[in-house]
């Protein structure tokens, strides 16, 4: 597989469970929470497909396409773990959909990083919260779900918030 | 569409032109060329799917990932008006395939670049050679071929030496 290969699989898996996710909190009232905007094409995404839910951004420095920038009062700059536990002053628990996109190229570091912001989004979320991620979430409160057809397994993950 | 579907769509096309250009030149011997390495992931592609062609890669300053940067006798740096002509001296008229990725965020600059760069292709290609593009390619030495199933018009481009 080829590193053009690699990418197209992992923004298709993205956008599906996005896709996926989008529709399964039809249900549920709450915010979004982005972590991680990148250039900002997920974030894009997610408001397309949620145009009446707000979406928190969190990121340590923004870097992303001029158009793609939430308004000031939706960005929460600064260590996800900082700036997590602050966010439950905001949304309460009352969130709807985590996108958590949070990993680097190096493949360790980003598993630690995974394990230490999991707990922090136990108290941001409610019984049926979505979590779509790049890593998996090791906390108990979430179970890991299937993931919609053609995402190769691993690929990304979902998970409910038990 | 969101710029994630963008970009899918954008990859998508660039690996289906790619894939039929790799097939469509089985019969016409002579090397490859790729305008741009940008992050290196259809150099990549382009030397998995064509192992036993030469890749010449030309692009102002090397910014790709560590695996995907091409030997030094296989790099052309600095601009590719003066790189293209200078290539003529290594590779003759034997080129087979050319991937023009040259483009930027500045639709005008991009369509420009793209009427530079087309005439000091016609030196280094042949009858038959394959040239897929992100611009189209405004000389009357390339005819325009239609596009892979799948790939929108417009968004891609291939053209076929006279």
């Amino acid at each position: 597989m080829s590193r053009l290969d690699s990418v197209i699989e992992r923004l298709s898996a993205q956008r599906a469970c996005l896709d996926w996710a989008a529709s399964a909190i039809a249900g549920l009232t709450g915010d979004v929470l982005e972590l991680g905007l990148g250039n900002g094409r997920t974030f894009d995404h997610l408001r397309s497909m949620l145009p009446d839910r707000r979406i928190l951004v969190f990121e340590r420095q923004v870097n992303a396409h001029p158009d793609c920038i939430p308004a000031d009062e939706d960005l929460l700059l600064g260590d996800f773990l900082e700036t997590l536990p602050q966010a439950a002053r905001m949304v309460g628990s009352s969130v709807a959909l985590i996108h958590a996109d949070t990993g680097t190229g190096d493949k360790a570091a980003s598993v630690a990083m995974a394990a230490m912001i999991a707990p922090l989004l136990v108290p941001l979320s409610q019984a049926g919260t979505i979590l779509v991620s790049d890593q998996p979430l090791p906390d108990p409160a979430f179970a890991p779900l299937g993931l919609p057809e053609g995402v190769r397994p691993g690929r990304y993950h979902i998970h409910k918030r038990i």
